[in-house]
């Protein structure tokens, strides 16, 4: 049994946090982070966890926290844990940080990209990338999890395979990502009122989401060589769920053929099929948000166009759970020798 | 450990009571019965089941089921299980069924409402009506539950106390029921199309839905005489869940004054404060079908208006879950002697 | 030809008048008001409209507005307009209020529900209050029109024969009324962000919605007494359309008999057969919001409950049209001698 | 005033025709024509149209129906309008065909991925592609129009200008297409029902949509070569509405440079300055299918990458109008000489 502090509880990905881990058995929640709410009991904020959750939210004393927790969650804005986290603290408790802090390897990156200075840039080498599936043993042992972004997880994971066995060429990837409107946050603003997102589809930051480094860099570790890609997020009326669509040259083999269909299926399985939140679908089916929804499944799937020599690969997950939440579970049962998929048995809701 | 047969396990009840019995400790499923889909892998119907569910469908061979399992779950059409059920097949299985066959004593008012000649009407007065705060100790004895419709567990449940306790007039209750688009079943029938029910809102069967009589033989138990009421069920563009709006006129007390909003409390908390799957809200707060989502919960609460003497008493549930696999499985619970909330203790979904 | 102005063509009631008026071909929009954007184009905030309008918004100098338009309409919070107007402007030019400030004669009932103190009681006995089926006459005289609110048209218009020709008992009347999204405005507030509206409904302002004085001031008119109802309106997701269902007893006729459906059927097409804008359904049918959406008709329709001998009434219009923008229309051509439907034969859009 | 007749007017884009229709001051709707309604009110099959709409719907006779009217519209499925129409019935009307019947000019190639005999080659050269921005001249002496595909329309005009114009190497072409359910037409089919289709995201047909070659022949006639691309629709959980987010490299000057942001905007606007249905948003803009929802209009915009030399395009326009209905009737508009816009100055509804 371990216990655990949430700072930024009060966010979607917060409440999501909470939602998979009060029912977690080797967990008790200590601490509901919340600046916006403090001393209101969290069940006001979130109706759903009336009867459920009977604790007020705290502010974010992390000093404080670090002294009655084994692990923190931070679900906060960018900036804010590279201001706060130090050496001291690290020695205290392990941290799973949601926000994109540590995610990029790359200082300079992370500061184009985020207009932000970073406030710690020293701890950006001890953090790990925590996509499981990929950094599976060096999550087990660190104490601070980079946890990857909705839209990353889905990207990377559906390009991974055929970017490691150079089945495509990288450069020519074009990742087109459709998002559910949780995405955008709890923020009170016009575009995300109802009668604005409902009835209506839309690219947003194009060319230049904060999440194209991202991807960029992990994908290029898959590579072994630096990549540049386009990446273009949507926003489609619905609650939860990314899709994405990915395209790519495939890579001509040396007796001038393309790979075909199978070979890239069975490269699929050799990477997916014992992992237990990635479902690579059956031959003729496509991934959908539905499926996947309230889990923290992956679904995948891909068609090959022999007119154009490309692939089509498509992913789908829940962007709160796979997406944020559960893979941030997913990073703490493994770094406290839990079962990989303690708590987080969830079965897809549907309808 | 029991095992457990569903007929009728591809509608979206059927489905729902898949999603909550693969997870279920005490439970394995071992028959998933669909004439729609026979021989065809469940997971191909219900694509959320892909990797968790590895079964084929059954056709519904009842004489074979019943050797194979503890309890048979019957989310079939209308008439069905009126039409196999006998006394030697519920020696050897308990039935909990999801449709209307057993739910109303009176045989007459079920042919004349359901338009179907009953098959078995020897057999209603074994059944117990499976509303599990209310007949608790009926069902943990029975072998054949009437698990109530969803329009009729929310509607009852929000006006059982006042019905009993004689604070409101029975017959002047009028319930307006608002329910998500998963009440209207799985049919390809272009009034469910997503085009047709998106964007509008409609009420539909008025004066003559099937869950009327169902309410008024509940609710008269509860008063003591026969009721007649008023019930309008009306489809709101969701998939999930039912909110009941209900009026009703307070009595006078012999003091010439009416009830308070502080006397009615009272009479809610007694009635509900320890059940489990029961929050009557804080004074002030409307139940909304968002903080019960893909949970067993019934929220209540209740308004006094003292310009009219009438009392508007609200609830809300998740509509697939407490108004129907939820609460079967909740009797199935109580029936084998587990704890009531096993496999039931989902957080609701949100957003 | 005329000129027009618009206070508050920012918010969704006035961006639907200039949706409205931008082709009405005797209008010409002369003054686009919005406190929010001043100075920035209208088509800026309402991106549909790019093309189409040209102009930017201005401040609210209403001195200088009545100079330069002969109708203005006010799309303002309440008590705006009560703020500002005096005699001198009405001399100018001719005022269509879509907020509150003039629709309830009693001046004590506004204070109360509203909670705001009225700053021109003197006007409100000029004022019309626009509902044009009812007060069409009266309208075509006035300068200041009270364009009622969209619960209260619907409400309204669905009960207004059955209370004029004494069918029901007014005082157990009851409106269990459904409302879109957009009736809940613009601002930016979490309750009203997507992912908090989206698949979910609930009730708000239950017996205290400060539309209730007004429908039971206008059908008290209509039964020639005071008479006290309930009102609840509810959030449904959906972005516009207003549905009602309202509840009432029969009278008793002297015979002992109560009033029959044919005999009601009569009494509505009586009132609403030649209204261009009412249409009431075959028998059978229920009102749907999406078949009056985008456009200015009322459908209505009826069922009497023989068991009950209550009559349930039914009216669906979208609260941005009908509900709004549309009747305002509506009155200024009744005002200004236009054909009552010029600009307004919208054929409502579906899907 | 011309006559007009509608073969096929109870799909969604039949509707759509006579919603645009009844109000359109030239014309008179003679026939409304459908298999599935014969003998039945128009109105009682869409209830928008009660009070609106008196006629019955007809069967298909043809041959009477040329006698009738000035023109035909075709909204009927593939195959349909090639197995009846002959020079005869041209000779009496115009026809214009919202199926795919005359869109190829290629036989072999409609017969591949339509996978029907086609039953009149000899008419295809007669026919034209009825883009009206592109193809307006030969359009206004035709009698036979083949009205382009939703898909098609936004696809092909997004992109048009850069393909002209030699700005993008066409074969690197990849469009990502997002639709509203109403694409989906009418049939009663399990997966276009409310609960299958609400709360999802998915791509289908991938690699294999129809509308693929549509889009490849008119492009390549544009580009003056052979071209070949990759197309994926998507269903999104909306009425209706398409967006197009296209992808391509920007082909390499002869001085080494890549095409800016400033010379593609100017290549845009010489292309659709003076079209009255096309918007060429502002910088910095994206189009979003809101705001042209129930309007004939197509808005477009794009961005630069200069990381990746590649522009985005995107597109979006309303399915039902621009993409079928709308644009039939602007073809109508050319044929007989009406001005372009007649009946079709629809301000987009939002929200």
């Amino acid at each position: 049994m371990i216990n655990v502090g949430i700072i930024g509880a009060t966010g979607y990905a917060g409440g999501e946090l909470v939602r998979i881990l009060v029912n977690h058995p080797e967990v008790e929640i200590k601490w509901y982070g919340s600046r916006s709410y403090v001393d209101q009991k969290y069940a006001d904020v979130y109706r759903n966890m009336f009867e459920i959750v009977e604790d007020k939210c705290f502010d974010d004393n992390i000093e404080k926290l670090v002294e009655t927790v084994d692990v923190v969650f931070t679900a906060t804005p960018q900036g804010y844990l590279a201001g706060v986290l130090n050496e001291e603290l690290l020695k205290k408790a392990k941290f799973i940080d949601l926000s994109a802090d540590y995610r990029l390897k790359d200082v300079n990156v992370y500061e184009e990209w985020y207009q932000i200075k970073h406030k710690s840039p020293e701890l950006i080498e001890k953090a790990v990338y925590g996509l499981c599936e990929i950094n599976r043993e060096e999550i087990k042992g660190t104490n601070l999890v980079a946890n990857p972004g909705c839209y990353t997880t889905c990207s990377i994971l559906t390009a991974y395979p055929l970017v490691k066995e150079k089945i495509i060429e990288p450069n020519t990837l074009i990742v087109d990502a459709k998002s559910g409107t949780s995405g955008a946050g709890r923020g009170a603003k016009i575009p995300n009122l109802y009668c604005e997102v409902n009835e209506s589809i839309k690219a947003y930051k194009v060319a230049s989401h904060r999440h194209t480094p991202e991807i960029e860099e992990q994908l290029g570790y898959a590579a072994g060589e630096k990549i540049c890609i386009n990446f273009t997020p949507h926003l489609v009326p619905m609650n939860r769920g990314i899709l994405v669509t990915e395209y790519a040259n495939l890579k001509k083999k040396a007796d001038g053929t393309y790979p075909s269909s199978e070979e890239i299926r069975k490269i699929y399985n050799k990477y997916y099929k014992n992992e237990r939140f990635v479902r690579v679908l059956k031959e003729g089916e496509v991934p959908e948000t539905r499926w996947v929804e309230g889990s923290n499944y992956v679904d995948l799937n891909f068609v090959v166009d022999e007119r154009t020599h490309r692939v089509i690969m498509m992913g789908a997950l829940d962007n709160l759970v796979k997406g944020a939440a559960g893979q941030a579970v997913q990073n703490m049962n493994l770094i406290f020798g839990f079962k990989e998929d303690l708590g987080l048995n969830f079965v897809p809701v549907f309808p």
